[in-house]
């Protein structure tokens, strides 16, 4: 019987195990999981702190039976150590800490990433947390539980920085963003940034924006948060969101050769380059498909798609491996904060003009759906395209959570998958009823505002 | 100066005139416009009448200031009469009753559709509206407002129909909805169209389904509507909606071919049998894009496009015309009723298999997104696929508004715009965050179910 091990039971490992099982009904699989969460939604953590999300078990994309129905063995708490591909078997620790080998004809590494640890002293006082793991958020929802904190400092103005913001808000406390960029969410244009950065103020966040963090410091039973231009914050809970990056030992110790920001390099069917050693996930290099090369884009939306393409290519008949590949990552993002979402997907001007092409964006404001009818939120559009070409490379968007801005983003994710050029959006029959959208969607007004700056 | 005639202020012809004066500021651009209404949304009368949107000025898609201050000439309240295509000229009649010509270059016909008349005894009755244009929406208010009555029959279990009985029960009267079919909303499936007039039905619509009216009867001030089975309803005022159908006299007296359900043929580049005529909107066959032929599909979104194209292509140079071709409709159609949204965009199961296809239809229930995070929905999916090639042929979407239906849809309207196979949705790099929906949106679990089903 074919042995598919696969180790890293969060996105990437359980869509492996599970679209190899679909594929192969035969196949053995084994998951090995370190620690107690096989296939937790970690994206979800935020909201446990924040008590929307009262009982941590329902993070779980689906149970420990759910999975073993499937027919997959799961191995928590264990620690894969090392991996010997000659011999094709790894090193796993368990609970009882006694070190045993497991055997593999195919291995899925989907080890995942771990939170940067910046360059700060303090970081390891009680009291200050890097967002990762379900122990991570447990060890911060106790801390919020037990002795109810007054004031936190996020440090980090990125997606998860945004989304603890709003959570210990909401639980709370008084909160205080610190970025090192000149804006929050630096993966959109720095004014719509700003957008969400004021969404943040109304709700009673400070936000420092410009500071690089020197260190956290112990104050009695609190802490404080010293920071360049005179920065000092007190307070009782400092979550650090600065990044994440590859966790990749494992991988290392088998000879898996590592790339761009120490990620595994993959090819587009998730083969490193040991043979029957494939990868996936927060580990490795991700395939960007308007890029046509390899970056490093941790996104649990693309840890499942390459986990299933992992899991399809390991499941196949011996040899024939490689047979489905990764269609690449556009980078679309998305992240809602308080009462505003704000999302992007493909490239922004920068990033274009760096791979060659000749980029051009237009902003555009639309109402959501007909103005005349209840409730209308307005939009604000990016739309980036080549001037050569015509070709759609990227669009950011940001409004009012009502206005289907997410669902709105996939429409332009959609035609950058195609490759279409800014003028055919025009061209897609989109759905129109007044209360929800309007002849041309928002989607084509932004498009038709690029063509006409275009043609100037 | 070349001048470009359009005959129609509605959709179409107004897309027209916009598109033609962008492609070619010095153009001369004349609309003739029946009524006072350029470029209302006709669309929006439902909610006029239900008082959710209190003025009527506000159905202007833009008001006739702000198409004239692109340069296009407005002639409101002329109705075209008869086009001499040898001559070059229509006949117009102004208000005051005396009849014109105006020569043209390029002509774009654009009159639009008319309320299908069913053959029903009672139709011209006072009390009876007939629901098209602003001056039918105009009068219904009128008697909504002057005698405000306290019952209602809709006839027609259409799009219009449930949005006139959502209006209606706003308003505050009791409404029957009677329909000749089996189940309302015949566009969808009919289950999923029960379910829509089960939220009818929990807003306290009467429906009465499989009912052929018969006559509608004045029964002192009021009206009784009659149909088979011994239904007998009465009511203050009846609004009927069964349809439409083309509106082509103008187009026939100028020798314009007329097709399919007696609308007017075009090629895609919206050009007629007669060289320099052009149409577009509900008088006009509209191509499909799956179906790689000519159907009726008269549709506001649809109009837009179409009228672009006209528009582009009458604003050519000499000779050139054609440049421009209508991508196609895939029959995309939401709409909202109460708290629900219907959508569907392609073939249904019959449509397809009407056409060739071997069609496979798959239903999947999904959270909008994750289920951990408050205020989830579940979504009712269903896709339809081609067993032989796998190529996806069409998807309904039913849930409650809050759950991005419409946009959602949009996305396999632009996956069906590309012909991409069912399985191909999964490589989509579509937004996620948990509030908004899950790591495989819930398009992409219906497909992967759909690709489950397809293997069995």
């Amino acid at each position: 019987m074919v042995h598919l091990l696969i180790v890293g039971g969060s996105d990437a490992g359980i869509s492996a195990a599970l679209r190899a099982r679909e594929v192969d009904p035969a196949l053995e699989v084994t998951v090995v999981v370190a620690d107690r969460f096989p296939n937790y939604s970690i994206c979800g953590l935020p909201f446990y702190l924040s008590g929307e999300v009262p009982d941590w078990r329902d993070l779980a994309h689906r149970t420990a039976e759910d999975i073993e129905r499937q027919g997959i063995h799961l191995l928590p708490e264990h620690v894969a150590q090392a991996v010997d591909p000659a011999g094709k078997s790894v090193t796993v620790v368990g609970p009882a800490g006694k070190a045993r080998q497991l055997t593999y004809d195919r291995l899925v590494i989907a080890t995942g990433a771990v939170s940067a640890r910046p360059n700060i002293p303090g970081l390891d006082l009680p009291g200050v947390y890097l967002m990762r793991w379900m122990a991570d958020g447990m060890a911060a929802h106790r801390h919020l539980a037990e002795r109810p904190p007054q004031a936190a400092v996020v440090v980090g103005g990125g997606y998860i920085g945004m989304e603890m913001a709003d959570a210990l808000t909401q639980r709370g406390l008084a909160v205080t963003v610190v970025e090192y960029l000149e804006s929050c969410l630096a993966t959109l244009d720095a004014d719509l940034g700003q957008v969400v950065q004021a969404e943040l103020e109304r709700h009673g966040v400070s936000v420092a924006t410009g500071v690089a963090v020197e260190a956290i410091e112990p104050r009695g039973a609190a802490l404080a948060v010293v920071g360049s231009g005179g920065l000092r914050v007190e307070a009782d809970l400092v979550v650090v969101a600065t990044g994440v990056q590859p966790e990749t030992a494992l991988a290392r110790s088998a000879g898996v050769a590592t790339g761009l920001r120490g990620a595994i390099r993959v090819n587009r069917a998730m083969e490193t380059n040991v043979p029957g050693v494939y990868a996936a996930g927060d580990c490795v290099e991700t395939w960007h498909r308007l890029l046509n090369a390899h970056t490093y884009l941790p996104l649990g939306s693309t840890a499942h798609k390459q986990g299933r393409v992992a899991g399809e290519n390991a499941a196949g008949p011996e040899g024939a491996g490689g047979q489905r590949e990764f269609a690449g990552s556009l980078g679309t993002q998305v992240v809602k904060v308080f009462n505003l979402v704000a999302a992007r997907t493909g490239l922004r001007e920068h990033e274009a003009a760096q791979a060659g092409f000749e980029p051009l964006t237009v902003e555009t404001e639309a109402w959501d759906h007909k103005v005349y009818y209840p409730g209308a939120h307005k939009l604000r559009m990016r739309v980036t395209g080549d001037r050569r070409t015509g070709q759609l490379l990227g669009a950011q968007m940001v409004g009012r959570r009502q206005a289907e801005i997410s669902k709105r983003l996939d429409v332009f994710a959609a035609a950058l998958f195609h490759g279409m050029t800014v003028e055919a959006l025009s061209d897609l029959d989109l759905s129109y009823t007044p209360p929800l959208s309007s002849p041309w969607d928002p989607v084509q007004m932004a498009a038709q505002a690029w063509v006409r700056m275009e043609v100037v």
